[in-house]
């Protein structure tokens, strides 16, 4: 398999792109892409402060090196959910995260909040004393994670909070919201979520990378990360949709990513409209000034009382 | 497994609607459902005269069955293709037809239409020589279907053609739509295309019906059908997507019924509203005077050119 741009070994097959690469082009190509979504959505500039929050997984990781690497600045937030099942999982993600900096980025700042000094439960404690979310604490992590990044990214400064999620993530909730016909959350699906109401602005520059892409991205870079996904994620619905549209995407290259973004373009010409939710207004939090449309204490304050 | 109405063995399990039904009460809901989807969508009444498109299949004899049992005035169309495919695909349809109609509805009408005889050619042959579909027939004969259903409801002065497409067609097609966002295709699919400019209405009174429903009806009573489904079907994407469908349905019993049925609903209700292209013109065709948006004569007549 030769390379499309100079007939050297190629290491990926971009199929929806009809494009082999070798590694040098697929880096180089890799974050000429991310920089194309960057600039479309208008999602921030040289001159911003972007947090980036990470995992350890190869999407965050893999985002955050890529925007190093294009000289945007970039800071790290990794937020410790004292998540063990058996793995060591949050301790192990930490880990990677700093030996990310220490190989790749030694100058990079890496913020960390953990949950359980900070707060004094682990994610998975909490969430059983809540008895919230069914036994799997997603529920409660996310709201949690919610709160911490939206925290550091005012208290910082930062223009924007990045996440690592990719296309096929992004695949994913869309057909979900599909399925269902969940307009209000179709509406609002977006790579760029605006500021507003104390609520930091949010972006995914990787809605054009497909999830093997970013593997490859850190694989190709040395990049280690942390290769099991959280032993709570396991046979969510996120993942039976990924496994859909990657059949879909076996039988017809490129359906994902025609899937998702023909969904942003006929929305954003108006050939589809949607009716959304008026949305509730919203006021400080009485403990930690936090936005919400609750009464005086947010939804977070809530979970420790 | 009981039956949920009487305690008798039951023959089906719908899990979907979290039923358990034995013979008869299947049966009983079979046709209560059907009647229902007619009176919800105002598809006729027991005053017209309702044109059946018949293939010998489990949908279609199906359907023509319980519109009869229901008590209207359905007459079948049985259109030959002379597709044999070393199976004698269409004689066999032909026999079943006739065979439903001995066993079933000996004072039923059956209109039959023998493409070969009528026009000299069968649709595998037709589709050779226009060279049109990449070796498969399907767009010619779909085209000749449409042509003679539309020729046969007008001059019989029938209210509506019916015809037994399912819940798993049609969300089969509401998936190949949504997944290229085709929104003018999808301000169309519809259970009731109304008439217009001498096309006939069309309307598919199974649409809350899934196939192995269907298939249970024929199978409970004593129905023979054509097991076979046409030759040229084979790896079509349309089953592609059913097979994608039944995975969702598997996972979650009643994911394929909403995904339709709600996307009828927030349709209707304007939640989500989509960009129809204008519908171009239309004028009788010179030769045959059926309604045509292309030039003096209509795909069909050009066809035989």
């Amino acid at each position: 398999m030769k390379c499309s741009k100079c007939g050297g070994m190629a290491v990926i097959n971009l199929r929806q792109h009809r494009l082999r690469l070798c590694a040098d082009h697929f880096v180089e190509w890799f974050a000429t892409m991310t920089q194309r979504t960057i600039d479309t959505y208008s999602m921030f500039t040289p001159t911003d402060k972007v947090l980036v929050a990470v995992s350890g997984g190869k999407d965050s990781l893999s985002l955050w090196d890529v925007l190093l690497e294009l000289g945007y600045q970039a800071q790290g937030l990794y937020i410790g959910l004292g998540i063990d099942e058996k793995i060591g999982y949050s301790d192990q993600s930490l880990d990677m995260c700093r030996r990310f900096l220490a190989d790749r980025h030694p100058g990079a700042v890496l913020h960390v909040v953990d949950v359980t000094s900070e707060y004094g439960q682990t994610i998975p404690a909490l969430a059983r004393t809540r008895r919230r979310g069914l036994g799997k604490p997603c529920a409660v992590c996310g709201l949690v994670k919610r709160h911490i990044m939206n925290r550091v990214a005012r208290d910082g400064g930062f223009a924007a909070i990045a996440t690592g999620h990719n296309l096929d993530d992004e695949a994913a909730v869309l057909m979900q919201n599909t399925l269902h016909w969940q307009t209000g959350y179709l509406a609002r699906q977006a790579p760029v979520l605006e500021e507003r109401d104390g609520l930091a602005r949010k972006v995914k520059p990787f809605v054009r990378i497909y999830e093997r892409e970013a593997a490859a991205y850190a694989l190709v870079c040395g990049i280690e990360y942390i290769y099991d996904e959280c032993p709570f994620a396991k046979g969510s619905t996120t993942n039976f949709y990924k496994d859909l549209l990657n059949q879909l995407e076996l039988n017809s290259p490129g359906a994902k990513q025609q899937f998702y973004l023909q969904f942003l373009r006929v929305r954003d010409s108006g050939q589809i409209a949607l009716a959304d939710a008026e949305k509730a207004e919203m006021h400080p939090c009485r403990r930690c000034g936090q936005p919400t449309t609750a009464g005086e204490l947010c939804a977070f304050c809530r979970l420790w009382e």
